[in-house]
Formats: structure tokens, C-alpha cells, sequence
């Protein structure tokens, strides 16, 4: 019988289609040192270069595919250089790649555990994983009060922990009946954008979120936090979320969670801890102490899209109590019901965050962790640490540069001593040649520049070429 | 030079392994029909195959894919068969799973124009394609006051739309002291779970989210609307938000928004449409009729990681008047300025939705535009209209099963004059057949069955096979 007609690739051609896309990945594996990090294109020189019009009729994939490479690749910022030292990193890896591509193949929804008990279960399965592999607090399982969760990004992480910590202080009125104007929520100054951008989504108003001050070491200062609280609910108001941050965007600042816990604790507050770059470093034992105090934490988040080789979007979320989660967030129309659910003996992750629908991300998170294993992880994570410090070494050493912050694991902020104005110069001609990728912040009201190591494939050589080419710059200043 | 010491998949290991892994894929494009669509196993059974901790040293990629294939596929309910009817569709095509590819072996992130211009410019490209291919509004364009992005799903493009409404009725107050506990925001009773989770998360609360009474074909009547606000007004509320579906999830009712439109508009009310499964059936001229009035609205979404043959997650999110959606979400720390923002030549994605980081989702929208082309599209999509047309043509026909709803699309509702009992036990034994997969809703308080059209690969054969089951399965009741 023959098929009826269609325009659907074949699985022949798309066979052959995805061995040529395979092949140019592996080659711009090989070769993605040799573009210039920073797109170098102008705004709308892209679109300049795109029919304004959809097709009429279908074209071919190889054509498409040179479109690809004429069109867009000029317009790409390569994040997966190993001279990509700018933001945060958001590394990928081969074995990520494979779980990526299987995902998309399979084209799962795992919002309820019905649609795809696989997609559930080894989501929840991985997540208990990487609560014994990075020593996170026992709660934090499946198997004990709570549980862990994909999320697309640390921003929504924290939006929802803030949902869950504003309905616990009103004891679900909030959900029901809308906030009152009233609550109040807490991050330091240094926290990610994200928090402010919670609070308004979440009804509680910026002007309710209370930037914190930050100590030398641009970590929360507890005291302030504590007097802070004290004010707000003598004024009558109701504080109901913390935020503190394990290596803050700015500069990796560690706020101390053993005293911000204890206040949380006592004042019954929910506290989340985002460590969405540093909590990687969690894989080695040593670095774990940035994170004591994480047993007073509600809830916990990190970013193997960040820094453990799984690409974009994963971020585990994990909470102590998963019922406090699945109440805020849980609404069960008609056309979703199901006996799996309804007995209870199951997870339905749309209950766990925003969206209702969802991809099977935890493949490749599952590929990442087995095809390095612990220690794998662990040589990488400690050589991108080893590698920041001895850039912070050869900066403290340097006359004509300055540490702006504390180096406690692989983000360097530094500057040069002439001032602003020619830092600034530095940065735009760094990034301008192409050879690498650098972005800058403020501390203390003086621009920095910032060098984070964790980039998968950055080795010694490009971090001692990135020092090379900033003296060799600094000294045309 | 020798390369260090490392743990890295090298790019010719990537190459073979997912040449494995594409091979996998094309095997299983050609034999997915043979699986049962929804997955077989228990709670837990997943889980108890896979072992207890992560492994301390790393394993070979061959090993995990046989066990994906040993543990994995047995829990995986396919929503890519040709057999699949249940829910709505999230169908993927064999371009898209390239773009997918490409995407994640590319590893680029879209928050700021910067980060990728491609990203950025890609994505408002083919969002004006969409425009103009499917009939939209002109104001939804780039080039006029609006815009289009791409959002992860509807529930988070419907709760981005609220806040929008929630601010612009508010002047922006509510992003600065919080929610007052008198916005109020209106949908029908029919309308998608998701919006009483946005109305929740919003601050609005799920109280004083409306749920307008509908007419006999499950579309939300205008009268009842404006009546509402008008009685909410005396109250001295705040009415801020409206949202329309074009085909509920349950029986895919089309609301008025000609006459909704004229409501909103003479009011002042931000009126979200949401279209998320029936949207794309405007590719083909003959069913733009169902989105009359969308002049009116302010913002809509549809998916084509429904119904487009584009993997999830890629949900269409535009709106007419992008300041306002960029004013209520952008918050600008130290370290994501750059020029080209200053500049206002570009636009950056991060202030159009909750999320800060973001994927090259355009990629795969692009190469299944192009792949199709319009034509190709309108074919399938026809096809799929016709092929739910003549199942509802038999149910009508039958002496053992009546509609539940009119069928104006792809989605047919429908049951056996049993009544609920006979109905759930005719569900429950199709769906442990493992030969379709089917869910249900309620109709006026009665179990009906849906069944909806929508997945890429399905043909005449695989719809007239499920009524031969049906059939049979009927006449054992």
C-alpha cells in the first residue's frame, strides 16, 4: 500500500539530513576557537540578509543548512569557546548534545506522570542523585519530605519559591483572594535581577523587596536582615520570603546561610538559596562549606546549564516540602484528571512549577552525570576553579591591575588601576578583537571586569592567552 | 601539543554516538505505531530499574543508550504515534528535530540582542512571517508598535499577558507596591487551567478571576461579560484583563471576539487571546474566520509545538504594543548593559517574558516554515480538519454515539448514549489496547470522549481504525 501523498521529510532523508548537522557540530567542535567570540554584526545586518517573506512552497534542508552557515553563524556569539569568559557560562557537552537530540525525537510531554511515567521518574530519580553527589540536605528527596525538579532558569526557580513562600505566610489566602499589599520579601543588594523581577510578577511589588546590605565581601550582613524584618512587621506588615545567593552575579559573593537560616528559622520565613552558577562546585567536597547552613534553606536551586556541561535550559530546583509546593501551584481540571494521580502514588511535575507542559530534560542531565561520573565532573569543576586562581594570582601580582572582590571559586572580578574610563576602553577592544569575550559590572561604584572559567573546554592555555592579551592592551592604554 | 588530561566526549566519539542516536530516531519514526501509545508500566517501575546512586566513574555512551531503550522506552507514552488522539497534540516533524539539534550543538544563549544577534533577529524575523502567513493583525509586526517572541507554553504566555494588563490598568503601580487585592481579571468557564494559576501567581487571586457563563456551544457569552464588569466596577474594582480562547481545551469553543473585542475596548481592559492548539489552523485562509475580531486584542498566542510540527517548547506570543509588555517586565542590573541596548536598535528578548536566559528556539520554527513551506503546512493541517470531519461524520451517523459539541476544527467530541459509566469503561479499555490513545473531559456534566486530530504522521487509516475499535469494544459493553 502506498503512502498517500505528504510532505514530510522521510526518515531516510532526515537520516541523512542529521548526519550533515551531526558533522557540522563535530566540526565546530573542533573549530569553534576560530571565530571571533563576540558576534561582530551590526543591529538588523541579519534580517537585512532574510526573505521578508515566508515560502510558498517547501525548500531543502541543504540549502537551509548553507543559509545556516552564510546568514546566521556571523550573527552567533559563541558561548561554547573556550574564550568565552563573559556573564555566567552556559557550557554544553556532547553527551547533553546526544540527550537534547533523543528528547526532541521522542517530542514527550511530561506534565502529568501518565503522559510519560519515564519522563517523571528519572527526573525525580537524577534529582536524588544529585542530592547525595553534592552532600544537599537529606529533605531534599524524593524519598523524604520533598524533592527535586527541572526548571528552565534560575530566574523562574525563584519566582516560584517566592510563590510558595508567600502562601505559606498567608496560609494560601494570597492564591485565593490576591495579595494585600502587605507582604514583604528580602534579597541583598547584590542578588540577580530575577528577585526584583519576582516580586512584580508575583504581586508583591519591587518597593516590597527589600535590598539587604552587603558586608566587604558583598555578602548579606544577617543583622540587617534581622532589624529589617523587626521594622517591617512593627509596621504591621508580613514578611513571607528570603533569597540568599551562594556566589552572587556580580562577583560569587557566598551570603552566610547559617545565620540568614537561624533568622528565617525563628521568624518562620521561608528561605530560598540560589546558587545557580556556583552550586556545581558542590560535586567536590571541598567547596561544599560555601553551602553550609543549606539545611535551613526551603528551597535550593542550581544550573547544570551553567556550569555541569548540560545545555540550556536545567535548572534543578529542590524543595524541603513538596506539599507546601504542590498546593501553591496545583489546579486539576476535567481533561486532566487520571488514576495515577488521584492515587496519589505518583509525581505530576506541572504541579511543581509555572508551565503546564514540559520536555524530557532529565536525558540529558542522566547522559552528562554517566558519561563523566562523579570524578569526572569533580577534575573539571577543580581544574576551572585552579585555573580562576591563578589568574587572580597573576592579577594580585600585577602593578597595574587590582582584585575588586574575593576570589572564592572561578569568577575573577578585577580592573585596572588607571581608572573607568580606560577599563572601559580595555573591555571594548578586548572584545572588539574577537579573541576572546569579557563583560564588566559594578563594585563599589568602580567598573570591573569579570573573567569567569567555565567554559567546558577552556584549558590553561586560554586563560594564560586571555591574561596575555589584557597586559598587552592595557599597556597601548 | 597534546591535549590535557580530560573527561570530555571527543568530537569524533559525538559524531559515531549520535549517528546512533539518529539512527535510533529513524528507526523509531518508522516503527512507532508499533508501540502501545500509552505507556504500560506502574508507578515506581521505572524508577526500581535504575540504580540507587550516581556512578563515581564515568560509562560508555553505547551502555546508556541500551538502557534507554531497556528502561526508558517502556515508560514512555508516544505522543508521537499517528495514533495518538488524546490531550491536545505536541507534534514534531523531522526539521524541527534538526533545528532542535543545531540549537543545543550551538549552545547560544538569547537573553540580550548581544548574546547572539541571530538569536534575537531570527526570532523577530519569523514572527513577522507568521503575521503575514496566517492572516494576524499587521500591529502584531515588528516594524509597527508590537511584536512577536517566542514563550515556553501558553500558560506562560497568558500569565506574561496578565501582568501586561495588570500594569497598563494599574499605571504600573502594581509592579511597584504589590497587588491590592482589587484587580480582577475574566475568562470563560471553559478557559484553559492555566489561567487560574496565572490569575494566582499574578497576585490577582483565583477569586477574582471571572469565569463567564457560556452558550450552548461552550463559547463565552459577551452579555454576561460586560454585565460582569459592569458589576465589578460598582464595586469599585479594577477589571484588568480579559482572555478569549480560540478552541478550548475541552471541546475547542470558539469565544466571540468580535463582540468580547468591542467590550474590552470600550472599557480600557487588556484582551489576551489565546489559541494555543486551534491558532495554527489559520495558515490556511479558510478558517481565519474563527479569529474575527482579533483586531481587538491586545496580545495572543498560539503553539506550534502543538499542531505545527515544531518540538516543544516554541509557543507564538504577540502583542500590539510591545513598550507596554517591555515596561512591565525590564529591570536592568550593572552587568547586562551594553551599548547596543542603550542604543534602542534592538530588541532584547529577556524583557518580553519571566525568564532571563533563553534558547535558539527560532532555529526549528524557521527550517519547518521552510521545509513545508505554506503550502505543505495548509496540506496537513487540511488533512487533519477533513479526517476529524468524517470521524464526526460517523459518530453522527452511528446509533451508539453522539456529539458532545460541534467540531469546527480538528478535535471531535463525543460518547456512547450509555452514559458515564459505559464511557469510562470504554476509555479505559481502549486506552490498556495500547492501539490509541484517547482522554476525555466533561460536556454539561457528562464523560466525554475527545478525540483530536493533530499528530504529524496520522492518516485516514489510523482515524478509521480507531472507529473500528471503538466500534468493537462498544459492542462488547
Amino acid at each position: 500500500m502506498s503512502e498517500p501523498k505528504n510532505y514530510h521529510m522521510s526518515p531516510e532523508e532526515f537520516r541523512q539530513h542529521a548526519y550533515a548537522v551531526v558533522d557540522w557540530i563535530a566540526e565546530y567542535m573542533q573549530t569553534v576557537e576560530n571565530y571571533p567570540v563576540m558576534s561582530q554584526v551590526q543591529p538588523g545586518e541579519i534580517r537585512a540578509a532574510l526573505p521578508p517573506d515566508a515560502p510558498q512552497t517547501g525548500e531543502n534542508f541543504t540549502d537551509m543548512l548553507a543559509d545556516f552557515e552564510k546568514i546566521i553563524l556571523p550573527g552567533i556569539t559563541h558561548w561554547q569557546s573556550p574564550n568565552f569568559f563573559a556573564f555566567f557560562p552556559a557550557n554544553n557537552s556532547a553527551p547533553a548534545i546526544l540527550g537534547e537530540l533523543l528528547s526532541a525525537g521522542l517530542g514527550v510531554q511530561g506534565m502529568l506522570w501518565l503522559t510519560s511515567p519515564a519522563c517523571t521518574e528519572l527526573e525525580t530519580h537524577v534529582m536524588d542523585w544529585l542530592v547525595d553527589m553534592m552532600g544537599l540536605p537529606g529533605k531534599f528527596k524524593s524519598s523524604a519530605s520533598g524533592g527535586g525538579v527541572i526548571q528552565d532558569t534560575a530566574s523562574t526557580a525563584a519566582l516560584t519559591a517566592l510563590l510558595a513562600g508567600r502562601e505559606r505566610a498567608t496560609n494560601f489566602a494570597s492564591n485565593a483572594r490576591g495579595c494585600d499589599g502587605r507582604l514583604v520579601a528580602y534579597t541583598s543588594t547584590q542578588a540577580h535581577s530575577s528577585l526584583e523581577k519576582a516580586a512584580r510578577i508575583a504581586g508583591i511589588g519591587q518597593e516590597n523587596l527589600r535590598l539587604i546590605d552587603v558586608d566587604e565581601n558583598f555578602a548579606m550582613r544577617p543583622e540587617a536582615l534581622a532589624q529589617q524584618i523587626q521594622a517591617d512587621r512593627q509596621d504591621g506588615l508580613t514578611p513571607c520570603f528570603v533569597s540568599a545567593t551562594v556566589g552572587t552575579t556580580s562577583s560569587t559573593a557566598i551570603d552566610p546561610l547559617i545565620d540568614i537560616g537561624r533568622i528565617c528559622q525563628s521568624e518562620n520565613i521561608w528561605l530560598h538559596v540560589d546558587a545557580a552558577m556556583a552550586g556545581t562546585a558542590a560535586v567536590c567536597p571541598e567547596y561544599r562549606h560555601f553551602q553550609n547552613g543549606l539545611e535551613y534553606a526551603d528551597s535550593y536551586c542550581f544550573n547544570p546549564h551553567k556550569w555541569m556541561f548540560t545545555n540550556f535550559d536545567c535548572d534543578c530546583f529542590f524543595v524541603g516540602d513538596r506539599a507546601a509546593l504542590i498546593h501553591t501551584l496545583s489546579i486539576l481540571p476535567e481533561y486532566l484528571r487520571n488514576q495515577a494521580t488521584e492515587s496519589g502514588a505518583v509525581f505530576d511535575y506541572r504541579d511543581w512549577h509555572i508551565q503546564l507542559g514540559r520536555r524530557f530534560r532529565s536525558l540529558k542531565l542522566w547522559f552528562v552525570i554517566r558519561h563523566y561520573g562523579i570524578q569526572g565532573l569533580q577534575y573539571h569543576i577543580r581544574q576551572h576553579v585552579e585555573l580562576a586562581q591563578q589568574f587572580a594570582e597573576w592579577v594580585r601580582k600585577s602593578p597595574d591591575f587590582e582584585l575588586s572582590a574575593p576570589v572564592p571559586l572561578n569568577l575573577v572580578c578585577f580592573r585596572h588601576i588607571a581608572g573607568d574610563d580606560d577599563n572601559q576602553r580595555l573591555l571594548d577592544r578586548l572584545n572588539a578583537s574577537g579573541k576572546l569575550y569579557l563583560t564588566h559590572t559594578r563594585l563599589n561604584g568602580k567598573l570591573t571586569l569579570r573573567l569567569v572559567v567555565g567554559q567546558t573546554h577552556t584549558q590553561a592555555k586560554h586563560v594564560s592567552q586571555a591574561w596575555e592579551l589584557i597586559q598587552e592592551y592595557a599597556a597601548e592604554l
